[in-house]
């Protein structure tokens, strides 16, 4: 592998591929529809990988990340954002395309879907599990009700059934908390379904997020899973005791700086530009980081001893043990774990394998205003 | 102006250049040398409006934002960041081309350097007044003595002075405490500018944070400014009590996707991925950001019944007063003035002015791993 002389973000391939055949695995056994969102790794090379396994069906979050996919071949997209009707031209663009399923939740979107749209779509309502985000609640059958009057009047919009994402889980204190939160969205879901199953036999439950996607067992009901997060995992991840450390499959590479011995601290080229400011709660600490022990530039095994504490524009400053202190040295590189891959993907625009092949994220795109 | 679809980072140029000129009168009224800090706007277009003024010297805060500028004609350049020996060969291409001053604080990288430059470069001392993030204390002599002994032996080394960036005027209450906290920086830098004058008679005081260079009239001793964001100002200078709310040069302008009136909310597009997670304690809250009130799509007043309170990946949410929430309808667009601009522009890649003028940022350059 290539020297590492500035912030960069490792991927760890095979760990990637092993994530992708697990959630594969995972939806093939509760004989789940397996609907990636794309929005985590957003790269044409990685989204490759998955379609060598056969799957065909995706999700994004942005009608920029939905022509991106679509450029590449993928043509059954569903957009799991709440409709913007400022872009219906590139609404109409796709739909002319590809199979495009929406994400709505007012009926004056409906409305003007109804009005403005010039070829078909596909339709899911947002159901609010309990996120507390956005969506509908599902006992709120008026407004369900009224949705699907002004669906059923188009002829180009097609009902394809309810969507969830249960964004609390991150939010949960253990995996016991993930697991009932999973459960009270699954129950919700299941009553909708058993309440429209018979007007609409075609339609799914689709539920989204990698914690309750990696952790649960009990999927009934559900139709589909549209989780994102695990094709990389994170520290989040990991601190929620969702994956293990070994599945993170993403690493930023940063050069130390500076060592501030008689502090404990060392400055590393790596800051909010390259880590995004996401931070968790690890051990009772906000931590922006945390270090892994590695080997020939692998990680394995968390290292406690180096915490990424604080970071400004350029700067990270890292925490270090007694132990650690004496064995940094400007010019090292330091392996860390960033806390939502997400973010640090959308920033580093790129990652860099162990076999020096270059992988591009839609970030690294040129931008249009 | 065009219509906007989608998230936009707005950039008023009027008050850009205003706030332009305001620093560059104020470094003239001080008799101070004027070398901007490039790292919040990272934008060539910007950098013109600079150079048009006079502005020949500038800072950066990594090599490849040093080569960015250097390419736009910029042959005065000052890395302000601890130097990262492992970009030797990029160092040594940048100072055969310009006058390149670097970052110093340790003996082992001032030997680092006298081993391996090719071309004579400019070196500052680095000198932490209390940020404590990285930096020698003004008072170790002895370390300061021993990196001057290394540098007197090169003959591609020139001291040119002590820098410093008094970075803990972010985390001060008020604007008395900002003062407070420049005015210790000046004893500390004036009291070694006596020490090392005879020494050195050509070299100079580097000073750098916005707070300071806007709020305080004593620069006594001190020889050079390197303020960066004051070119658009943002919310934490606005809540520090630097800047006016008009002074802002920025805003995010979202679009309206779902209304929650009966719990006060209002989802945008405008995410994590937009404006990035930098949050600030505004009156007893915790915020990402804050409306303004708008008129032809320039901002002019605060708007303190829009609460940026949320963000994840791509969505914002607003939590907005009762005599707002109804005056609120998807597609509008919201203006929302971002926590913190450098971190907002690097997301955002781009600026769109009032004339439709697209400006770009140094991160919608091609990725390079």
């Amino acid at each position: 592998m290539r020297k590492i002389t500035k912030p960069t973000l490792l991927l760890d391939k095979t760990k990637c591929k092993r994530n992708i055949d697990a959630m594969l695995l995972k939806a093939k056994q509760h004989n789940l529809l397996f609907r990636p969102h794309f929005k985590t790794h957003q790269s044409k090379t990685i989204g490759e990988w998955f379609k060598e396994k056969g799957v065909n069906k995706i999700t994004v979050s942005s009608i920029k990340m939905a022509h991106y996919f679509a450029n590449d071949g993928w043509n059954d997209i569903t957009l799991a954002f709440p409709v913007n009707i400022l872009e219906i031209d590139e609404i109409n663009k796709l739909s002319k395309e590809i199979t495009l399923n929406l994400t709505l939740l007012s009926e004056e979107n409906a409305i003007f879907l109804r009005n403005n749209l010039k070829h078909k779509v596909g339709i899911f309502i947002k159901i609010d599990t309990g996120y507390g985000r956005t969506g509908l609640i599902s006992s709120d059958t008026d407004k369900i009700n009224a949705l699907l009057e002004i669906i059923k009047l188009s002829n180009k919009l097609t009902f394809k059934g309810f969507l969830a994402h249960s964004g609390n889980t991150y939010h949960a204190e253990n995996t016991e908390e993930i697991i009932a939160i999973h459960e009270n969205s699954l129950q919700e879901l299941t009553s909708l379904k058993e309440k429209y199953i018979n007007d609409f036999p075609e339609m799914i439950i689709s539920i989204g997020d990698t914690p309750s996607s990696t952790l649960a067992n009990n999927f009934t009901g559900i139709d589909e899973i549209r989780p994102g997060n695990f094709v990389f995992y994170d520290l989040m991840q990991y601190n929620l005791g969702v994956c293990k450390f070994k599945d993170i499959a993403i690493a930023m590479a940063c050069p130390v700086v500076a060592v501030h011995t008689e502090r404990n601290q060392v400055i590393i080229h790596g800051g909010a530009v390259h880590f995004s400011k996401e931070n968790i709660n690890y051990k009772g600490k906000t931590i922006y980081g945390i270090a892994a022990k590695t080997e020939k530039g692998k990680w394995h095994e968390v290292n406690e001893d180096i915490i990424l504490t604080s970071l400004s524009q350029e700067h990270g400053t890292l925490t270090v043990s007694d132990s650690e202190i004496n064995n940094i040295t400007i010019g090292d590189i330091i392996t860390i774990i960033p806390v939502h891959s997400c973010l640090t993907a959308n920033l580093m625009q790129a990652y860099l394998t162990f076999d020096d092949e270059e992988i591009y994220h839609l970030s690294s795109e040129k931008a249009v205003v």
